[in-house]
């Protein structure tokens, strides 16, 4: 497939372009050339009039649990222990293959529709969650929840590894996969020592939930005379490659920890604002060198997966916690929703940069709606103004996944009802 | 005109029906009845098919600089005091009548758009923004803001006072009107003395700007030995009125003093968060008895003008700031968007809810986006899931002013276009 977009903008500095109308050439899953000028139409399988439109690469959602679509905002405004306990364990307990399958299908869907190109994922029945990966065309890096607390987690740990080597046969090079202790306070320190073994074994990084919430950081201090982040440090999992959610309760020493080749913290700041978990010190992880990548978490929390409010909230926070309007800025937002994103799962070379040789990972957005006028600035409009209905076209590895809200061979309306009849249906057998 | 809605779900507890598809009949600009029931379509001048939408009050959102969308973002991410200085002041001295009503009528159908039924804006130029306002048809209360620093306050003032008098004149029961003191630290003692006096003449209420920073704090404590809010109250202004934007940085008593009739803070999440001023007390202002809607600020400092990312920012700075998931819940955050707004405005009796013989502001809302399915708790996912897209129709005092992005004799796309070129020359000029 051959694909060229014609005239749509890019920002500044894009493949060393000044900004304003380029022509993008796609060549099978890669950016072949990007141009001030036109270039010809000969040979290309497919054409789009990219006039009007912001050409920009694709956001990375670094943490999910896709198929919680199910659960959206179930439980919402409850104390966290009480939605967990109450509501959501008891909930997914009861969740068979075919609700996985149908809510991340969707999951899947929502994020395409909001130019999000690929995710990270940690949850149970992962092979329907693959299944709906690679219906919808999105990019994913999958990982299989371990929760080490009770006898099964050699089983789930056997089934973490097994995707890893079906995702290798099957994946077509749009999916990868990681090994995914659920946490240090659910995971006992066998259960680390059998992964990381299993990582080193396997050449995969390890996806995993940490400094959540002020009280995992001050039980892990009871358990094990340390940081959560220490921990891990000493079972040898940053060596392995860390893709760590949250980060939100780090001591000083942890900031530097986490500053190596490998591991990565994906920030969540709609999930924990919504469960009161506390900000991330997002700056300070930047300041010592951190990647960091944007996450929505499940839609239990978070109630949509779409990019644009985490990337604002991301913003927000901090300018709020440091008293400071500039304490971050919008390019550096948007740097975080994309190559900080590709670089913390992996992605091959380029991605989450328009870029020639790089993956064709990218979103054709509106910029004519009555909120975004005038364009004053393209990263504080980018940044501060988008939103998921804004994208028109989302590809994936060169091909057009979602276009104007539809997507090619596949009937979201069926997909969404499917999901709100099983939601109905599970949360009404209690 | 006889308005008459078919089937558009309601909110449980919507004029005592227990929710689901009802039928709302708008004769004139207020509801006349909301039925469980068909209605007859008979003698109906026009007829509204709602059913899959839901039908909610409109929002009205509290503090505005509606005519700024010409600086939208503009400064972004510079510290508060280079922002105001080096780019919003000079800008705004430059601004001419036609600036202003072109970038007020962008900003009344952003919010349209957005659901946005009401508004309280205060700026210079108001003859232009009081156009634009009728222009469109949404609801408004309008104030000349004085900034009493210069020998020009009594000149501004007194233009406030020709709103008040015009607005009574022309404003069709829709528009109603402030004075418009601009803030403690930007007005001396005599120019409140001299608002208080005329408010009392004219029985209008103020609208200021109220403990924003803690630099304002501060400075009040040096100058008058007290907190701004108590200043006010001991030059009357409390008893005449009070539209007090942000109370950000309150202290015990002003949260007492706050709590009496006919006063109202407008809480502006993101305008707070953005310019990095702090985080209002907002469950401490509700739990002391403070009236409270919720507002978006102008612009050049919030980006976008609709309310719903506000509502959800309320929630997840509350939320943050109290470390408890449970301490804002969504029918809360949707009375301070809806009611308390309307209060807070002094909008006729019922605005806010959808009651027979309340006016009939009030919007529909698409429920089948990708990003809302599937709907378990309606308030949850009203407040959590909703977008400005997810708005159909629009209806301020019995009249569709918005369909489908769409509005009836008004060619937005021009509106847009002129704003942007009329932003251009006033930046480049400089």
């Amino acid at each position: 497939m051959r694909l060229l977009i014609h005239g749509a903008d890019v920002l500044p500095g894009t493949a060393g372009l000044k900004g304003g109308p380029a022509d993008i050439l796609v060549e099978g899953e890669r950016i072949a050339a990007i141009s001030a000028q036109r270039l010809p139409e000969e040979g290309a399988s497919r054409v789009l009039d990219g006039s009007g439109l912001l050409a920009v690469p694709g956001l990375v959602n670094c943490h999910n649990h896709v198929a919680m679509t199910l659960l959206r905002g179930y439980g919402a405004d409850l104390p966290l222990q009480r939605w967990l306990e109450e509501r959501i364990w008891p909930a997914e307990a009861r969740l068979t293959d075919e609700d996985v399958h149908a809510g991340a299908l969707l999951g899947c869907l929502e994020m395409l529709r909001g130019g999000v190109t690929a995710f990270a994922d940690m949850y149970d029945h992962m092979d329907a969650v693959l299944e709906a990966v690679l219906t919808t065309g999105i990019r994913a890096s999958l990982s299989r929840g371990v929760i080490g607390l009770g006898p099964s987690w050699e089983g789930a740990l056997r089934e973490g590894e097994e995707l890893c080597r079906q995702v290798a046969r099957t994946g077509r090079g749009r999916v990868s996969a990681m090994l995914a202790p659920h946490a240090e306070y659910t995971c006992p320190t066998e259960v680390w020592d059998a992964a990381v073994a299993l990582a080193r074994e396997l050449g995969v990084p390890i996806h995993t939930h940490l400094s959540e919430t002020a009280a995992e950081q001050r039980g892990c201090h009871e358990r094990h005379g340390s940081s959560p982040v220490r921990f891990l440090a000493e079972r040898g999992v940053l060596e392995v490659g860390l893709l760590a959610a949250h980060g939100v309760h780090l001591e000083p020493e942890d900031l530097a920890l986490l500053a190596r080749p490998g591991v990565a913290v994906a920030h969540n700041p709609v999930s924990n604002a919504k469960l009161g978990s506390g900000v991330a010190p997002l700056v300070a992880l930047l300041a010592a060198g951190v990647l960091v990548g944007l996450g929505s978490d499940g839609a239990a929390s978070t109630d949509t997966l779409g990019l644009w409010e985490e990337l604002r909230l991301a913003g927000w926070l901090q300018k709020t916690i440091l008293q400071d309007a500039a304490a971050v800025a919008a390019p550096s937002l948007w740097s975080l929703a994309t190559v900080g994103g590709a670089r913390a799962l992996h992605l091959p070379e380029g991605t989450g940069l328009l870029v020639p040789g790089a993956p064709a990972d990218l979103v054709l957005l509106r910029q004519d709606g009555l909120h975004r006028a005038p364009i004053l600035d393209p990263w504080s409009s980018l940044v501060y103004t988008t939103r998921d209905a804004d994208v028109v076209v989302t590809v994936v590895a060169g091909r057009p996944v979602m276009e104007h809200g539809e997507f090619p061979g596949i009937d979201h309306e069926r997909i969404a009802a499917d999901v709100s009849a099983r939601a109905r249906r599970l949360l009404e057998d209690r």
